[in-house]
């Protein structure tokens, strides 16, 4: 019984079925934004993203069946498993107030990436990227908590829109991180009272980029440190490889030497 | 008669005048978005227009006839054919209203990059890149359709404008992977209301702009790792002769103690 | 006594609870900008903040005690004195209307660089990092100041805002640089009156990006050329191993051969 | 005579006075731009930036005698003498109304960058990375002008501010090349209208980015290339230099070999 429905859950048919009904699902949350759509096909659509869901849970209790604990040893299992539990959050009734539950129906279309081995290696990539910025990131945001405190004590009163809170004024710091409006929108208004004001603002405007630009060419280098690595890796095992030829035709030659060795001091001891 | 005409239309006099042609159509086109300059010589341009069109439609044919099936093995072959079979696509008459199809004659401008080497050489290296960064631009696009999913469902109803379809929050969505006023023209009216919003805003920025800066990083160290395998193909032909070089001086020692040895075994069979 | 000081203060239960003061006295900082919360405890956080300068003040006074002039020549031993030290700038009293020396109390926060090595490892590149792109500053401190005063002789009458005075000419450059508005709020409304103003805008533009542009690819091009020439050092140090190895074989493979010929002389003598 | 002149021009401390000059003019135009300081010290700064230019000149001469023709044969050079020379470009009097000729003064703090080695470096560095990237910019050129004509096609008539003409379009394109309001500012408005404007606007970011990207990273790559070249080349250097010290050894083994040949040969001579 479990062999069957490990062949049958491994089959292409079913992958590709279940690829199908991702991607379907997509569509059809896509449509459902429609009110225009929603108001001939709605109801269609509702019960279809249904039926989708009921597939998914069905697919993943075959798998967790099958494959029992093993299946919470690998990551993207465990991604895919949150995606489909979460679609049986309640969404109707008296969550239906929660617009933001609904949304999160949304993030089922990701199951795309699980299901596709190009997509995957680039999330990887991604994820995989990410412990050698972690420290960047946190010292960007020790800059950003500073700046955020000494924001907020300057003009916190004046501007309470930008600068009320630490967390509004982290806000807009991340907007000066994107370099967006923070001349035109927020520094020159503040700039124009009190100029001093420029100092704060540029002083982050250039910390910020240069602790972002460290992380990007962080990047970049070890990105290309890695296939540096492969490339010496490869090279190394060619050299080791051209260096033992090298070293069996030396000991060759010493076996020759060797054996003229014997025969002079053969032939000597004759004559002697 | 086919040798002649491929004479005719290979000689680098042909190919100058065709070039020529092209500038001027190009300046042509330029000039007749001058209404002033249309009062006085627009009629004249418009058939110089034409009488380009014909040129380039000659050409074509004499090199259809000349290289025959041949002709549409090369890529830059078949889009020069549809730039010049474009030219043909009626804008009078009942078309005038249709300006979409006018504006398309300013393409034949490109023609100019099938004409010059280096730049056809920029235009196949960025095609080039394009395998390289087409699995990222899939993922940009999926994280594009369940944020437009998202955005469509939260703001549809208060900003129709940005939110209204999910084809208008793709645009907006756009315009914020540009980080063009995000924050102060998108991010911050939608906040002000409903500080979660940031939530929605800075996931998205976040996550496109790492993968963007990954796609960057991608064509980068794609670009360098070019480079790094041509030297490296080098290095090693290098390396390989210098090997054989030491091989040959081994295997003449070799054959030098070989005679040694036979002479040795000829003067000790002598003695015995 | 100094010994068992020196012991105290390097000990790790002494680091983690400075550590656990650092982060505490951030947050402290942090909680004190939300007047809602100063109502309730704001004396509490103000003399608690105070205590904590205080255990900052006596970790540096054991600190100098113990390790005496030593203490300073590690920079980040200075950054770290000048920070607790600017705790002892007056804030209240007189001084309570210099709102400036109040909001300098966030720097503090920056001490945990100096308590964690991997903070400080990305600080310290930072640093590293700016003689390689001294010179590029300069320059483009040079073009700025040019450009100021071009800016300033040509529109400092019509557009005081932007371009009164050559500092703030400076400031417009610096939001032209990070693109921000430069266009849509500076260029468009000067250069709808002077359209030879575009001139002055793109040129400025074109100069600056290309020299900051510069700036960047000097810096990945530097940590690339760093990681090379580990790899390569390491490269050659097995070069070399690999070499000795070979040289070795063959000083053996002549002590053989001159054996052989020590023999054969003696052979010949003894024949002679 | 000439000689001592020489000696005079190229002394340190000719040279030093010279770079004192030159940052005072640059100060010095930096301070007529102060109204309120004109007005004190005016007519002072005017003076002794006229005796500036009569420095720069007479150097300009005593140069001009000293190297005669080879003079012109460097570039910066004449970079220097257009500089100086552009400073009797007459201002005052009937030109006292084109305030762009007064405005060029400023350049002459150029000079600079001909007086300081490092300078001089990166700017010859940006300099010969413009061969790399002149093709890219042609084609960018290219892309930009096909969308101005096509721009200026379809909205000259609704938006003449910003597609009026070929020249304010391109302007237009150029504020898009650099992401600064598009959406907001140009884009949103016209596609309001239009949706399909969007295909207009959003084809040609993408276009044009993926062309800037690649001139950048061409210039990244030709960058770690060169230093790869350099390193190629000492690597190579050093391997010639390993080859020919083992292929010296194999000769002296041959050599050695070749001598107990030789006695073989004679000690069978001797016995037959």
């Amino acid at each position: 019984m479990k062999d069957k429905l490990k062949f049958f859950i491994e089959h292409k048919y079913t992958n590709n079925f279940i690829l199908a009904v991702i991607v379907y699902n997509a569509i059809a949350l896509g449509l459902l934004t429609y009110p225009s759509i929603c108001n001939y096909i709605g109801t269609f659509l509702l019960h279809s993203c249904f039926a989708c869901v009921i597939i998914f849970t069905i697919e993943m209790i075959i798998k967790l069946y099958v494959y029992g604990g093993k299946f919470f040893k690998d990551g993207w299992n465990n991604f895919d498993f949150i995606l489909v539990a979460m679609s049986w959050v309640p969404t109707g009734g008296v969550f239906s107030s929660f617009r933001a539950f609904r949304v999160l129906r949304a993030l089922r279309a990701l199951r795309l990436v699980t299901r596709m081995q190009k997509l995957r290696l680039i999330v990887q990539a991604i994820i995989d990227s990410i412990p050698n910025v972690f420290w960047a990131c946190l010292l960007l945001l020790l800059i950003f908590y500073i700046f955020a405190i000494m924001g907020t004590t300057l003009y916190a009163e004046s501007y309470p829109e930008y600068f009320g809170t630490i967390g509004k004024t982290m806000a807009t710091l991340f907007q000066m991180v994107t370099l967006d409006d923070w001349a035109a929108g927020i520094a020159r208004p503040i700039c124009a009272k009190n100029p001093f004001g420029w100092i704060y603002f540029i002083t982050f405007i250039l910390i910020s980029s240069f602790i972002v630009m460290n992380v990007i060419v962080g990047v970049i280098v070890n990105a290309i440190g890695e296939i540096g690595e492969k490339s010496k890796l490869m090279r190394e095992r060619k050299n080791i490889k051209d260096r033992s030829t090298l070293e069996r035709e030396l000991s060759k030659l010493r076996r020759q030497i060797s054996k003229v060795e014997l025969i002079l001091q053969a032939s000597k001891d004759d004559i002697e």
